[in-house]
Protein backbone atom coordinates (compact mmCIF):
# COMPACT_ATOMS: atom_id res chain seq x y z
CA UNK A 1 0.00 0.00 0.00
CA UNK A 2 -0.35 2.91 1.13
CA UNK A 3 -4.40 2.52 0.59
CA UNK A 4 -5.98 6.20 1.11
CA UNK A 5 -9.23 5.12 1.28
CA UNK A 6 -9.26 2.44 3.94
CA UNK A 7 -13.14 2.18 5.36
CA UNK A 8 -15.58 -0.41 6.02
CA UNK A 9 -16.94 -2.30 3.44
CA UNK A 10 -14.12 -1.20 0.81
CA UNK A 11 -12.72 -3.77 -1.92
CA UNK A 12 -9.21 -3.87 -2.06
CA UNK A 13 -6.74 -5.86 -3.80
CA UNK A 14 -3.26 -6.92 -2.47
CA UNK A 15 -0.44 -8.01 -4.72
CA UNK A 16 3.41 -8.33 -4.90
CA UNK A 17 5.55 -8.78 -2.10
CA UNK A 18 2.84 -8.52 0.31
CA UNK A 19 0.08 -10.96 -1.49
CA UNK A 20 3.81 -13.51 -1.10
CA UNK A 21 4.33 -13.02 2.33
CA UNK A 22 0.37 -13.70 3.04
CA UNK A 23 0.31 -16.79 1.11
CA UNK A 24 3.94 -18.04 1.04
CA UNK A 25 5.21 -17.42 4.18
CA UNK A 26 2.21 -16.81 6.46
CA UNK A 27 0.01 -19.37 4.35
CA UNK A 28 -3.23 -17.20 5.04
CA UNK A 29 -6.19 -18.93 2.89
CA UNK A 30 -9.56 -17.33 1.77
CA UNK A 31 -11.92 -16.51 4.98
CA UNK A 32 -8.94 -15.53 6.94
CA UNK A 33 -8.29 -11.79 8.46
CA UNK A 34 -5.18 -9.74 7.08
CA UNK A 35 -3.98 -6.30 8.68
CA UNK A 36 -3.50 -3.58 6.37
CA UNK A 37 -2.00 0.05 7.09
CA UNK A 38 -2.07 2.78 5.40
CA UNK A 39 0.73 4.50 6.88
CA UNK A 40 -0.96 7.19 8.01
CA UNK A 41 -2.79 6.03 10.63
CA UNK A 42 -5.01 3.52 9.18
CA UNK A 43 -5.53 0.17 10.65
CA UNK A 44 -7.66 -1.63 9.03
CA UNK A 45 -8.89 -5.84 9.31
CA UNK A 46 -9.69 -6.98 5.77
CA UNK A 47 -11.31 -10.53 5.04
CA UNK A 48 -9.48 -12.51 2.24
CA UNK A 49 -12.30 -13.24 -0.37
CA UNK A 50 -10.20 -14.75 -2.72
CA UNK A 51 -6.80 -15.85 -3.80
CA UNK A 52 -5.37 -16.23 -7.64
CA UNK A 53 -2.18 -16.88 -8.95
CA UNK A 54 -1.62 -14.11 -11.59
CA UNK A 55 0.91 -14.29 -14.56
CA UNK A 56 4.01 -16.68 -13.62
CA UNK A 57 6.32 -13.47 -13.07
CA UNK A 58 3.85 -11.91 -11.03
CA UNK A 59 2.84 -14.37 -8.24
CA UNK A 60 -0.48 -14.35 -5.72
CA UNK A 61 -3.65 -11.52 -5.84
CA UNK A 62 -5.37 -11.28 -3.25
CA UNK A 63 -8.90 -9.59 -3.11
CA UNK A 64 -9.94 -8.94 0.45
CA UNK A 65 -12.95 -6.75 1.83
CA UNK A 66 -12.22 -4.25 4.92
CA UNK A 67 -14.49 -5.27 8.42
CA UNK A 68 -13.38 -2.58 10.68
CA UNK A 69 -10.53 0.61 10.68
CA UNK A 70 -9.14 2.01 13.71
CA UNK A 71 -7.11 5.37 13.55
CA UNK A 72 -3.98 5.32 15.33
CA UNK A 73 -2.12 8.07 17.06
CA UNK A 74 1.50 8.81 15.91
CA UNK A 75 4.49 7.65 18.47
CA UNK A 76 5.25 10.68 21.11
CA UNK A 77 7.53 11.96 21.19
CA UNK A 78 7.98 12.96 17.42
CA UNK A 79 11.76 11.88 16.47
CA UNK A 80 13.11 13.76 13.47
CA UNK A 81 16.39 12.69 12.50
CA UNK A 82 18.81 14.70 9.70
CA UNK A 83 21.49 13.32 9.27
CA UNK A 84 24.52 13.16 5.99
CA UNK A 85 23.54 10.26 3.86
CA UNK A 86 25.88 7.14 5.06
CA UNK A 87 27.45 5.42 2.40
CA UNK A 88 26.53 2.55 0.55
CA UNK A 89 23.79 0.04 2.20
CA UNK A 90 24.96 1.68 5.47
CA UNK A 91 21.85 4.32 4.57
CA UNK A 92 19.54 1.50 3.88
CA UNK A 93 20.28 -0.53 7.05
CA UNK A 94 19.77 3.04 8.68
CA UNK A 95 16.48 3.66 7.47
CA UNK A 96 15.76 0.17 8.65
CA UNK A 97 16.90 0.65 12.00
CA UNK A 98 15.34 3.99 12.81
CA UNK A 99 11.67 2.63 11.42
CA UNK A 100 12.19 -0.15 14.26
CA UNK A 101 13.30 2.45 16.74
CA UNK A 102 9.92 4.50 16.00
CA UNK A 103 11.72 7.88 14.35
CA UNK A 104 8.93 9.58 12.33
CA UNK A 105 11.40 11.08 9.63
CA UNK A 106 14.88 11.46 7.89
CA UNK A 107 16.08 14.12 5.89
CA UNK A 108 19.45 14.31 4.22
CA UNK A 109 21.26 17.32 5.67
CA UNK A 110 23.70 19.42 3.97
CA UNK A 111 25.99 20.65 5.78
CA UNK A 112 29.30 22.81 4.85
CA UNK A 113 31.81 19.63 5.07
CA UNK A 114 28.95 17.20 3.24
CA UNK A 115 30.57 15.00 0.39
CA UNK A 116 27.31 13.03 -0.33
CA UNK A 117 23.59 14.48 -1.00
CA UNK A 118 21.45 11.72 -2.62
CA UNK A 119 19.61 11.89 -5.86
CA UNK A 120 16.08 11.74 -5.98
CA UNK A 121 15.76 8.37 -7.44
CA UNK A 122 17.62 7.20 -4.14
CA UNK A 123 15.10 8.77 -1.97
CA UNK A 124 11.92 7.01 -3.34
CA UNK A 125 13.61 4.34 -3.16
CA UNK A 126 14.49 4.58 0.53
CA UNK A 127 10.85 6.11 0.94
CA UNK A 128 9.88 2.36 -0.22
CA UNK A 129 12.40 1.04 1.87
CA UNK A 130 10.78 3.18 4.88
CA UNK A 131 7.25 1.69 3.98
CA UNK A 132 8.53 -2.23 3.87
CA UNK A 133 10.16 -1.61 7.36
CA UNK A 134 7.63 0.20 8.89
CA UNK A 135 5.08 -2.62 8.08
CA UNK A 136 7.33 -5.06 9.27
CA UNK A 137 7.21 -3.56 12.84
CA UNK A 138 3.09 -2.82 12.58
CA UNK A 139 3.73 0.85 12.22
CA UNK A 140 0.65 2.71 11.63
CA UNK A 141 2.32 5.76 10.56
CA UNK A 142 4.94 5.09 8.26
CA UNK A 143 8.54 7.13 8.85
CA UNK A 144 8.60 9.47 6.45
CA UNK A 145 11.97 10.09 4.24
CA UNK A 146 12.18 14.05 3.84
CA UNK A 147 13.81 16.14 0.87
CA UNK A 148 17.66 17.25 1.99
CA UNK A 149 17.53 20.28 4.27
CA UNK A 150 20.52 22.81 4.80
CA UNK A 151 22.17 22.81 8.32
CA UNK A 152 20.67 26.23 9.47
CA UNK A 153 17.65 25.40 7.94
CA UNK A 154 17.42 21.92 10.10
CA UNK A 155 18.17 24.77 13.15
CA UNK A 156 15.10 26.63 12.99
CA UNK A 157 12.57 23.85 13.86
CA UNK A 158 8.95 25.12 13.97
CA UNK A 159 6.42 26.05 16.78
CA UNK A 160 8.47 25.15 20.03
CA UNK A 161 10.55 21.84 19.56
CA UNK A 162 13.66 20.96 20.73
CA UNK A 163 16.85 20.67 18.73
CA UNK A 164 19.58 18.69 19.38
CA UNK A 165 23.00 18.67 17.52
CA UNK A 166 24.37 15.65 18.04
CA UNK A 167 28.25 15.95 18.76
CA UNK A 168 30.84 14.83 20.97
CA UNK A 169 31.81 18.78 21.98
CA UNK A 170 28.63 18.88 23.97
CA UNK A 171 27.11 17.80 27.30
CA UNK A 172 25.50 14.88 27.88
CA UNK A 173 22.13 14.37 26.80
CA UNK A 174 19.66 15.60 29.38
CA UNK A 175 15.93 14.41 29.61
CA UNK A 176 13.05 17.26 29.29
CA UNK A 177 11.56 17.45 25.84
CA UNK A 178 8.16 17.23 27.49
CA UNK A 179 6.17 15.53 24.59
CA UNK A 180 7.61 18.28 22.06
CA UNK A 181 8.62 16.86 18.46
CA UNK A 182 12.72 16.71 19.45
CA UNK A 183 14.77 17.16 15.95
CA UNK A 184 18.25 15.68 16.34
CA UNK A 185 21.33 17.13 13.82
CA UNK A 186 23.68 14.20 12.97
CA UNK A 187 26.61 15.93 11.57
CA UNK A 188 28.80 14.82 8.20
CA UNK A 189 31.91 12.51 8.36
CA UNK A 190 34.50 15.08 8.12
CA UNK A 191 32.26 17.32 11.13
CA UNK A 192 30.52 20.00 11.60
CA UNK A 193 32.51 22.71 10.97
CA UNK A 194 33.31 26.29 13.56
CA UNK A 195 30.60 28.54 11.61
CA UNK A 196 28.10 25.37 12.13
CA UNK A 197 28.71 24.66 15.95
CA UNK A 198 28.65 28.50 16.28
CA UNK A 199 25.02 28.81 14.41
CA UNK A 200 24.20 26.06 16.77
CA UNK A 201 25.15 27.37 19.80
CA UNK A 202 23.42 31.01 18.96
CA UNK A 203 20.17 29.55 17.91
CA UNK A 204 17.66 27.82 20.53
CA UNK A 205 19.17 24.29 19.92
CA UNK A 206 21.44 22.71 22.31
CA UNK A 207 24.29 20.72 21.42
CA UNK A 208 24.24 17.47 22.97
CA UNK A 209 26.30 14.07 23.41
CA UNK A 210 24.77 10.65 23.47
CA UNK A 211 27.83 8.37 24.25
CA UNK A 212 31.52 8.59 24.93
CA UNK A 213 33.38 7.56 21.72
CA UNK A 214 33.20 9.29 18.71
CA UNK A 215 30.14 6.97 15.95
CA UNK A 216 29.65 6.85 12.51
CA UNK A 217 26.81 8.25 11.24
CA UNK A 218 24.57 5.32 11.35
CA UNK A 219 25.49 4.93 14.85
CA UNK A 220 25.10 8.12 16.04
CA UNK A 221 21.57 8.75 14.06
CA UNK A 222 20.21 5.52 15.89
CA UNK A 223 21.72 5.75 19.05
CA UNK A 224 20.40 9.25 19.71
CA UNK A 225 17.07 7.95 18.13
CA UNK A 226 17.15 4.79 20.70
CA UNK A 227 17.99 7.76 23.69
CA UNK A 228 15.37 10.01 23.18
CA UNK A 229 12.33 7.46 22.54
CA UNK A 230 13.74 5.84 25.43
CA UNK A 231 13.78 8.69 27.81
CA UNK A 232 10.62 10.68 26.41
CA UNK A 233 8.57 7.90 25.68
CA UNK A 234 4.97 9.08 26.87
CA UNK A 235 3.70 6.56 29.09
CA UNK B 1 48.63 -5.70 18.21
CA UNK B 2 47.37 -6.21 20.62
CA UNK B 3 50.78 -5.40 22.77
CA UNK B 4 50.97 -7.16 26.17
CA UNK B 5 54.36 -5.14 26.50
CA UNK B 6 54.06 -1.59 26.34
CA UNK B 7 56.52 0.09 28.33
CA UNK B 8 58.64 3.29 27.95
CA UNK B 9 61.93 2.59 25.35
CA UNK B 10 60.33 -0.83 23.89
CA UNK B 11 60.75 -1.37 19.98
CA UNK B 12 58.12 -2.53 18.11
CA UNK B 13 57.22 -3.62 14.90
CA UNK B 14 53.78 -2.55 12.52
CA UNK B 15 52.79 -4.37 9.60
CA UNK B 16 49.40 -5.27 8.21
CA UNK B 17 46.39 -3.14 8.12
CA UNK B 18 47.60 -0.56 10.90
CA UNK B 19 51.43 -0.24 9.01
CA UNK B 20 49.44 0.37 5.61
CA UNK B 21 46.71 2.86 7.71
CA UNK B 22 49.70 4.88 9.08
CA UNK B 23 51.49 5.13 5.72
CA UNK B 24 49.02 5.06 3.30
CA UNK B 25 45.67 6.95 4.57
CA UNK B 26 47.58 9.38 7.34
CA UNK B 27 50.76 8.92 5.49
CA UNK B 28 53.03 9.29 8.85
CA UNK B 29 56.50 9.17 8.10
CA UNK B 30 59.75 8.91 10.27
CA UNK B 31 60.35 11.28 13.32
CA UNK B 32 56.63 11.43 13.29
CA UNK B 33 54.19 9.60 16.45
CA UNK B 34 51.11 7.12 16.42
CA UNK B 35 48.74 6.13 19.09
CA UNK B 36 49.11 2.49 19.88
CA UNK B 37 46.46 0.40 22.15
CA UNK B 38 46.82 -2.86 24.18
CA UNK B 39 43.71 -3.40 23.98
CA UNK B 40 43.49 -4.03 28.10
CA UNK B 41 43.66 -0.19 28.98
CA UNK B 42 47.66 0.53 27.99
CA UNK B 43 47.59 3.71 25.63
CA UNK B 44 51.11 4.49 24.59
CA UNK B 45 52.95 6.85 22.30
CA UNK B 46 55.47 5.89 20.07
CA UNK B 47 57.89 7.93 17.70
CA UNK B 48 58.42 6.07 13.91
CA UNK B 49 62.32 4.97 13.44
CA UNK B 50 61.89 3.23 10.81
CA UNK B 51 59.53 2.41 7.98
CA UNK B 52 60.30 -0.03 4.82
CA UNK B 53 58.24 -2.03 2.26
CA UNK B 54 58.66 -5.76 2.70
CA UNK B 55 57.97 -8.38 0.19
CA UNK B 56 55.04 -6.84 -2.39
CA UNK B 57 52.26 -8.73 -0.87
CA UNK B 58 52.93 -7.80 2.74
CA UNK B 59 53.00 -3.80 2.65
CA UNK B 60 54.99 -1.89 4.86
CA UNK B 61 56.51 -2.16 8.01
CA UNK B 62 56.93 0.79 10.79
CA UNK B 63 59.75 0.32 13.58
CA UNK B 64 58.46 2.48 16.13
CA UNK B 65 60.08 3.46 20.13
CA UNK B 66 57.71 3.94 22.70
CA UNK B 67 57.75 7.28 24.57
CA UNK B 68 54.95 7.39 26.86
CA UNK B 69 52.30 5.32 28.04
CA UNK B 70 49.35 6.01 29.99
CA UNK B 71 46.35 3.46 31.75
CA UNK B 72 43.04 4.48 30.97
CA UNK B 73 40.22 3.18 33.10
CA UNK B 74 37.54 1.13 31.45
CA UNK B 75 34.38 3.27 30.43
CA UNK B 76 31.49 2.89 32.86
CA UNK B 77 29.36 1.48 33.32
CA UNK B 78 30.33 -1.90 31.81
CA UNK B 79 27.63 -2.91 29.67
CA UNK B 80 27.81 -7.13 28.75
CA UNK B 81 25.44 -7.67 25.52
CA UNK B 82 24.01 -11.28 25.29
CA UNK B 83 21.96 -12.41 22.53
CA UNK B 84 22.06 -14.62 19.54
CA UNK B 85 23.81 -14.01 16.41
CA UNK B 86 21.64 -12.61 13.88
CA UNK B 87 22.08 -13.99 10.78
CA UNK B 88 25.45 -13.25 8.31
CA UNK B 89 26.56 -9.53 7.95
CA UNK B 90 24.47 -8.25 10.24
CA UNK B 91 26.33 -9.93 13.52
CA UNK B 92 29.66 -8.26 12.00
CA UNK B 93 27.80 -5.11 11.61
CA UNK B 94 26.51 -4.92 15.46
CA UNK B 95 29.86 -5.85 16.88
CA UNK B 96 31.29 -3.24 15.43
CA UNK B 97 28.08 -0.71 16.42
CA UNK B 98 28.43 -1.60 19.95
CA UNK B 99 32.18 -1.19 20.17
CA UNK B 100 31.47 2.60 19.30
CA UNK B 101 28.33 2.61 21.58
CA UNK B 102 30.76 1.91 24.54
CA UNK B 103 29.73 -1.57 25.31
CA UNK B 104 32.35 -4.13 27.35
CA UNK B 105 31.33 -7.50 26.05
CA UNK B 106 29.47 -9.39 23.60
CA UNK B 107 28.53 -12.95 23.86
CA UNK B 108 26.20 -15.51 21.82
CA UNK B 109 22.77 -16.50 24.00
CA UNK B 110 21.68 -20.07 24.22
CA UNK B 111 18.12 -19.68 24.55
CA UNK B 112 15.14 -22.27 23.92
CA UNK B 113 14.47 -21.19 20.76
CA UNK B 114 17.92 -20.27 19.56
CA UNK B 115 18.39 -21.34 16.12
CA UNK B 116 22.21 -20.22 15.35
CA UNK B 117 24.80 -20.70 17.46
CA UNK B 118 28.81 -19.87 16.02
CA UNK B 119 31.62 -22.02 15.61
CA UNK B 120 34.13 -21.33 17.47
CA UNK B 121 36.08 -19.93 14.46
CA UNK B 122 33.58 -17.30 13.39
CA UNK B 123 33.87 -16.56 17.39
CA UNK B 124 37.61 -15.85 16.43
CA UNK B 125 36.78 -13.32 13.71
CA UNK B 126 34.56 -11.40 15.46
CA UNK B 127 37.07 -10.80 17.73
CA UNK B 128 39.21 -9.39 15.36
CA UNK B 129 36.42 -7.21 14.05
CA UNK B 130 35.74 -5.66 17.81
CA UNK B 131 39.62 -5.00 18.08
CA UNK B 132 39.47 -3.12 14.43
CA UNK B 133 36.26 -1.13 15.56
CA UNK B 134 37.39 -1.13 18.95
CA UNK B 135 40.73 1.03 17.47
CA UNK B 136 38.86 3.07 15.26
CA UNK B 137 37.31 4.75 17.99
CA UNK B 138 40.48 5.04 20.19
CA UNK B 139 39.19 2.32 23.30
CA UNK B 140 41.94 1.66 25.22
CA UNK B 141 39.80 -1.30 26.16
CA UNK B 142 38.34 -3.12 23.16
CA UNK B 143 34.97 -4.95 22.93
CA UNK B 144 35.70 -8.66 24.06
CA UNK B 145 33.65 -11.41 22.68
CA UNK B 146 32.75 -13.77 25.17
CA UNK B 147 32.12 -17.47 24.61
CA UNK B 148 28.09 -18.82 24.10
CA UNK B 149 26.22 -18.57 27.27
CA UNK B 150 22.75 -20.43 27.95
CA UNK B 151 20.17 -18.10 29.43
CA UNK B 152 19.77 -19.14 32.70
CA UNK B 153 23.61 -19.08 32.87
CA UNK B 154 23.30 -15.84 32.24
CA UNK B 155 21.07 -15.03 34.59
CA UNK B 156 23.17 -15.08 37.46
CA UNK B 157 25.11 -12.61 36.99
CA UNK B 158 27.89 -12.16 39.64
CA UNK B 159 28.58 -9.41 42.27
CA UNK B 160 25.18 -7.39 42.24
CA UNK B 161 25.25 -6.61 38.56
CA UNK B 162 22.24 -5.20 37.21
CA UNK B 163 20.33 -7.83 35.12
CA UNK B 164 17.98 -6.57 32.41
CA UNK B 165 15.79 -8.94 30.18
CA UNK B 166 14.93 -6.74 26.82
CA UNK B 167 11.61 -8.18 26.29
CA UNK B 168 8.22 -5.67 24.75
CA UNK B 169 6.57 -7.31 27.76
CA UNK B 170 8.76 -5.58 30.24
CA UNK B 171 8.16 -2.05 31.66
CA UNK B 172 10.02 0.68 30.60
CA UNK B 173 13.54 1.07 31.21
CA UNK B 174 14.12 2.92 34.38
CA UNK B 175 17.68 4.77 35.06
CA UNK B 176 19.54 3.06 38.54
CA UNK B 177 22.47 0.97 37.83
CA UNK B 178 24.41 3.15 40.22
CA UNK B 179 27.72 2.30 38.69
CA UNK B 180 26.95 -1.53 38.36
CA UNK B 181 28.04 -3.53 35.37
CA UNK B 182 24.53 -3.76 33.49
CA UNK B 183 24.17 -7.13 31.74
CA UNK B 184 21.54 -7.33 28.81
CA UNK B 185 19.91 -10.22 27.29
CA UNK B 186 18.05 -10.28 24.01
CA UNK B 187 16.36 -13.06 23.17
CA UNK B 188 16.29 -15.24 19.56
CA UNK B 189 14.25 -14.36 16.91
CA UNK B 190 11.74 -16.93 17.91
CA UNK B 191 11.20 -14.97 20.68
CA UNK B 192 11.94 -16.25 24.67
CA UNK B 193 10.11 -19.13 25.68
CA UNK B 194 7.29 -18.86 28.73
CA UNK B 195 9.71 -20.98 30.50
CA UNK B 196 12.52 -18.22 30.30
CA UNK B 197 10.31 -15.86 31.09
CA UNK B 198 9.39 -17.66 34.25
CA UNK B 199 12.79 -18.08 35.08
CA UNK B 200 13.80 -13.85 34.36
CA UNK B 201 11.30 -13.19 36.52
CA UNK B 202 11.37 -15.11 39.36
CA UNK B 203 14.98 -14.27 39.52
CA UNK B 204 16.65 -10.51 39.99
CA UNK B 205 16.53 -9.25 36.47
CA UNK B 206 14.64 -7.01 35.75
CA UNK B 207 12.61 -7.68 32.20
CA UNK B 208 12.47 -3.87 30.42
CA UNK B 209 11.51 -2.73 27.40
CA UNK B 210 13.87 0.06 24.77
CA UNK B 211 11.05 0.89 22.46
CA UNK B 212 7.51 0.76 21.67
CA UNK B 213 8.24 -1.37 18.37
CA UNK B 214 9.29 -5.04 17.99
CA UNK B 215 13.39 -4.40 17.07
CA UNK B 216 15.27 -7.06 14.89
CA UNK B 217 18.20 -8.72 17.46
CA UNK B 218 20.67 -6.33 16.28
CA UNK B 219 18.50 -3.20 16.55
CA UNK B 220 17.58 -4.29 19.98
CA UNK B 221 21.11 -4.79 21.24
CA UNK B 222 22.59 -1.53 20.33
CA UNK B 223 19.74 0.44 21.30
CA UNK B 224 19.66 -0.91 24.96
CA UNK B 225 23.28 -0.69 24.59
CA UNK B 226 22.88 3.13 23.57
CA UNK B 227 19.99 4.00 26.18
CA UNK B 228 21.79 2.57 28.84
CA UNK B 229 25.71 4.00 28.23
CA UNK B 230 23.60 7.45 27.98
CA UNK B 231 21.66 6.92 30.79
CA UNK B 232 23.93 5.32 33.83
CA UNK B 233 27.20 7.02 32.07
CA UNK B 234 29.87 8.36 34.78
CA UNK B 235 29.91 12.17 34.44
Amino acid sequence: MPHAELEPGASLSIQGEEAHHARRVRRLDVGETVEILDGVGGVAIARIERCEKIAKREGWRLSVRVESVRRDEPLRPRIEVYSEPPKGHDLERMIDQLSQLGAARWSPLICDRSEVSPRDGKLDRLARIAQEASKQCGRAWFLEIGSAIRFEDALRAPDGSRVLVCHMSGSAYRVGADGRTVRLLVGPVGDLSERELDLARASNAEVASFGPLVMRIETACCAAGAVVMACERAP
